[in-house]
């Protein structure tokens, strides 16, 4: 395996920390270039929160963690003071997991692949490339004949949680020459290519396509349903690439049903999978695929590069970058 | 019919110059509300060389030409100095048409469609949506058994021409931070974010994806054959949005079983459809689809535009948008 790590700086000195890395070769090849500390690979036979005596863990994802005790095991974090995660989400995590002095999350790792999936989705669905692709001469039919494909420009597109997923989105619009409206919690200012919605129902009221990019805590728990969803704009493609449970799905399959919703990309649903035989497998006005926006063949080393480099703050005494803040729920 | 021409302006003067318009109603309706001229909606018993006493010939495509004679009929173009196609390209018109003081083409007004569906290409390639499309809980695999997903960051796109429809892939290429080379005749600057490649083969090797956006003229018929088609880089994907007469097909389906060219899109063949059986149809290194890039809900309101201010240019004695240029031909 060659790798590379053009970001990957020595740490600047000897530490003696003790590391255990769950996250695989990738990983644990950047960390022991960049030196400063002890690594230790997680081994099989240990559960995830088996920390030993390590200062530090990198783990995830939270279904490593499915089979974790309800309460805190005897002594937890014993010495960790940080905690990696590798996604952007920490739902799924035991609630003890969280009592360590710093947990820092993947966040904007998958950003720009995430990204690229929801475009894809959107292009997908207006452009129709599987369901034209032609087989003989007779699919060739007269322009009058076949309903003119969808375009881009101008159409409105409705950002839920525009964090590093919904700015990344909305880059890409932007170039497409949509209208973005996005809907956060955060005070912060919008960039100048979108506007803020006035609320979650004023979005869908008036979004041509609406993406789901937002944590999955309890307030935003179901936060997609019925109510809501009868205030979609006709003709409505909704996508989902953050959590399952932020979507109502019995909510949904009504909506699209009732023609409320035109269509739905699901990346993501609740649980996952779906147990066999549920409508959402083969319903004409959903297009489901199994988790995978998120992937990318550099993902892992930018991981390793974003856990060096927090590592290099945590020496130095800097702010750890993409800290989870309990108060916010991500 | 409600129809929306917020660019239609009324032309200035009355100029008793008769239109034949081949274009349908929505080129008529817009032409009436223009004013200034005499509109005479085709009849479908005329030959689209019948130009009667009309001063201007709105016409297209090419395929309604095919029946023409070899040589001009008697006194073409008679009072004709306008003629208007309505498409980008000019080939498969005979070539006594151009016979006329001005021949403009639809050249632009399709640019934004093709480019959202080469952009649609790229990203079905890269993210398999169709493929990944799943059906049952059987089709969760572990992430580690799915091929990484493609991404589009860093990748080299070679554009090949770089009109309207170039810049406009490209446009939307560069907020996907993919990495453009451009290859064409024009001697004008390429806009920053792009390079100029320093001949077509070396296009060929560096492009990860190469879309095909010039016009067919005798130059560049055949343009992408065996030769070209040996410096292509390992992996290439290769979208035609222009004329299936830019390349040599049977180059490319050797290319593609040699393994030369991964994939192909191809929106154009030569000739349109392709015979029954040809072995484009089920390849699986290729997706065919029936020459619908350029499709578009409000495409031919657009055109109406342009047409109504190419009149009023007439009118007035500015120069034609969109002029065909014999020496280029295009």
């Amino acid at each position: 395996m060659i790798l590379e790590f053009p970001a990957v700086k020595r740490v600047s000195r000897a530490t003696g920390l003790r590391v255990i890395n769950q996250l695989g070769p990738i990983v644990g090849e950047a960390l022991r270039r960049a030196g400063g500390v002890m690594v230790a690979d997680a081994s099989r036979e240990n559960a995830p929160w088996e920390t030993r005596d390590a200062d530090i863990l990198l783990t995830g994802p939270a279904k490593a963690w499915r089979d974790a005790p309800q309460t805190a095991p005897h002594g937890w974090p014993n010495r960790v003071r940080w905690v990696q995660v590798a996604s952007s989400g920490v739902d799924g995590f035991p609630s003890w997991f969280f009592d360590v002095p710093s947990v820092t999350t993947g966040r904007g790792i998958t950003a720009d692949p995430i990204a690229e999936y929801v475009l894809a989705a959107i292009l997908l669905d207006a452009k129709r490339l599987d369901v034209l692709a032609a087989h003989g001469p007779e699919e060739y039919r007269a322009p009058d004949a076949i309903a003119p494909l969808g375009t881009l420009g101008g159409k409105v597109i409705g950002i839920v949680g525009y964090g590093a997923i919904g700015q990344a989105v909305a880059r890409r619009a932007q170039a497409f020459d949509m209208d973005i409206l996005a809907w956060h919690r955060g005070g912060s200012q919008l960039p100048e290519n979108a506007r803020r919605a006035e609320s979650l129902s004023a979005l869908f009221a008036q979004s041509d396509i609406v993406v789901l990019a937002l944590p999955l805590t309890a307030e935003t728990q179901d936060i997609v349903n019925a109510p809501l969803l009868r205030h979609a704009k006709p003709g409505l493609h909704l996508i989902n690439v953050a959590r399952g449970g932020l979507v109502d799905q019995n909510a949904l399959l009504g909506a699209l049903d009732a023609g409320q919703v035109r269509f739905a990309t699901l990346d993501v649903t609740a649980p996952e999978p779906l147990p066999a035989g549920h409508s959402f497998y083969n319903h004409p006005a959903i297009r489901l695929t199994p988790h995978v926006s998120w992937s990318d063949k550099h993902g892992r080393e930018r991981l390793a590069e974003l856990i060096v480099s927090n590592l290099q703050n945590l020496v130095v005494g800097r702010p750890l970058r993409n800290l989870f803040d309990r108060d916010r729920g991500y």
